[in-house]
């Protein structure tokens, strides 16, 4: 109740500032108009660059903004956690994107949301828009379209496509993971990892825990353990099904985190509590990240016996945000000219942003956000 | 032979500095990122604000930026005088017009050039993307596919939507004659105007030659003068047949011009010259607009008595350039929520611009460029 009334203060206040403001960002000129300048940025001068670009189109992003801008691209159809909002709803969050782009990477950023939930027009509207680009952060698209729709991206652009909300966090899970399994000194090679939650965010975690190798992972949806056993999967799932749940257990929350080293929640409040954490192994991990309000409370979480605790939330230890990695792969994709954020690359952010913490306690396994070597060192591995 | 040096020499000075600057504009923040206004401006706080825009769409514009931000869109059709040199010849040209918006209406624009030339396929990304902006320039697209366009964006979108290449153009040129009219001390209601040239500033700007109520005008395409007597127009062609040429003239442009008042340009170079010029009525007015090179030389019109010469350059006298006009059209169309750039509005921005010069002589009809009162009063015109 009190949560809820602070949530709503804040509400308000939130919504009086962006009134106040008309928005987080604004265009800037790189240069100085005068008469002669003129001259050479617009007609006549910029007559021969166009020229020059039409018979070298792969020059364009050393001569034009498509070398730096980053286009924050989201339907709507899963924005934070209230669901389908709708374009309208998303661009505020994708304009507050745009924002820490700038803070954090110094990357110029512009939100794009789209009227359009259907994935053949997000790809082509996005195949179209996309000479004016140097990469597209996809961001708040609903499971399981966005995995396809950034497939396909992928595989028809040049440039840099990462839909944030699966791999931005499967590296800073990783990252965090990392230096709390350093905490509670176990082996994560010889883990096992629970994933509470199967849409983008479960899903990009679970792929790259088993690309780090992590003992065994076993990903949790609302119908339970996903596994062979399971005949209603959808492909994303399927494929988690065969690199998942080695000892092919089947059930619920409750069988999959009996025994678990760690409990990784990205799923909604209350999808496990403190039963679950009391089942799992000694000096049990917990990261409950469904944001604002995570699955478990971090009292809860300590009171069945968690060590290490790590949920979204900038008020408790150890947030785990995105903010920490998509500024930095950015960043180094620019920079190095990178077309493709490879699984390889993502590891090496991962372990990157764990190194920054120099001596990982159970309240501190991450840099903070406003950690201003974060995106660099991030960028350092994008190349 | 020598101007042809010189241009080249400029040409290699805008590629140079373009590579130099790597584009024109950059995305500025406009808010200090702390721990606090991050909680605001981003996660929780924005979700507020994005809950709020889902059930309240209208408001948009006033808590984001896309109640300031103007797309530039082109899809490369018909970029300057170089024609269809695709989306990335294009790209240097938007850039250059966002920072002379930025420039002289302090307007927010991003260039957006479209992979694509489909009109189909044109029209429906502008409306997947249209949420994000406050209004549309297009651009640089050839006709008659941009009569189309604009007509179906304006029928379907709730923003102002403006091809400058006609209005922008229409405007500017608008306003030069009612000054060149009086410094020839003619009534231009009683006059004849030939417009060399159908594309898409041609037909633009004959329309609103005569919604502004000029005596007579005429217009010649490639195959001559466009009239009833016409077989093969094309529907937007058909249109200027009903409304132009009262006299039913037959035959091109030595027909066209005899006798006339002022001949108008919008074509290329050579498509008139000073045999024309010197069978037009006494005191005759030229505006030879193919830029960078007109299709007359004012010394050649000069030669062939005309009084009052125009040309697109900013090398001569009256720089007849569409600069005078965009950035205020959307200033004005931004602070004064205004939907539709209609008629009304463009007729009222030419006698604007045109009353910024109390004197007119054959030297100066318009403002020029620079100066800083024109994107204000155009602006106070768009309500």
């Amino acid at each position: 109740m009190e949560e809820r009334a602070i949530s709503n203060i804040r509400g308000e206040k939130a919504l009086a500032l962006h009134k106040k403001m008309g928005g987080k960002i604004r265009i800037q000129s790189l240069a100085r108009v005068t008469k002669e300048s003129l001259r050479l940025l617009y007609t006549p001068g910029v007559g021969a660059v166009a020229e020059y670009l039409s018979i070298h189109p792969s020059e364009t992003r050393s001569l034009t903004l498509a070398g730096r801008l980053v286009a924050v691209v989201s339907d709507g159809s899963a924005v934070l956690g209230l669901g389908n909002i709708g374009p309208e709803g998303a661009l505020p969050v994708m304009e507050g994107k745009a924002l820490l782009f700038k803070e954090f990477g110094g990357v110029d950023a512009v939100p794009l949301v789209l009227a359009t939930q259907d994935p053949d027009e997000i790809v082509r509207s996005i195949q179209i828009i996309a000479p004016n680009f140097a990469g597209i952060n996809l961001e708040d698209i609903a499971a399981p379209k966005c995995f396809d729709i950034e497939r396909r991206l992928k595989e028809t652009l040049s440039i840099p496509v990462m839909h944030d909300d699966q791999h931005g966090t499967a590296i800073v899970v990783l990252a965090g993971l990392i230096n709390a399994f350093k905490v509670v000194k176990k082996n994560i090679s010889r883990s096992r990892i629970a994933i509470i939650g199967a849409g983008a965010a479960g899903t990009a975690v679970a792929k790259l825990l088993v690309r780090y190798g992590v003992g065994d992972v076993i990903v949790v949806d609302r119908k339970g353990i996903i596994g062979t056993h399971r005949t209603d999967l959808a492909p994303e799932k399927k494929l988690l099904a065969e690199i998942t749940n080695g000892e092919q257990r089947e059930g619920g929350v409750v069988e999959a985190v009996i025994g678990a080293d760690a409990i990784i929640g990205v799923s909604a409040p209350g999808s496990f509590w403190v039963e679950h954490v009391r089942v799992m192994a000694q000096r049990p991990i917990v990261f409950a990240l469904a944001n604002p309000t995570p699955e478990i409370s971090p009292e809860d979480a300590r009171a069945g016996g968690a060590v290490v605790i790590a949920t979204g939330r900038s008020d408790y230890p150890n947030q785990i945000n995105n903010v920490l990695v998509f500024p930095g792969i950015f960043r180094g994709a620019i920079d190095n000219h990178v077309r493709t954020i490879t699984d390889e690359m993502k590891l090496k952010a991962a372990k990157k942003l764990a190194s920054l913490v120099a001596h990982p306690t159970a309240s501190k396994i991450i840099p903070t956000v406003f950690d201003r070597r974060v995106a660099k060192a991030v960028a350092s591995v994008v190349r």
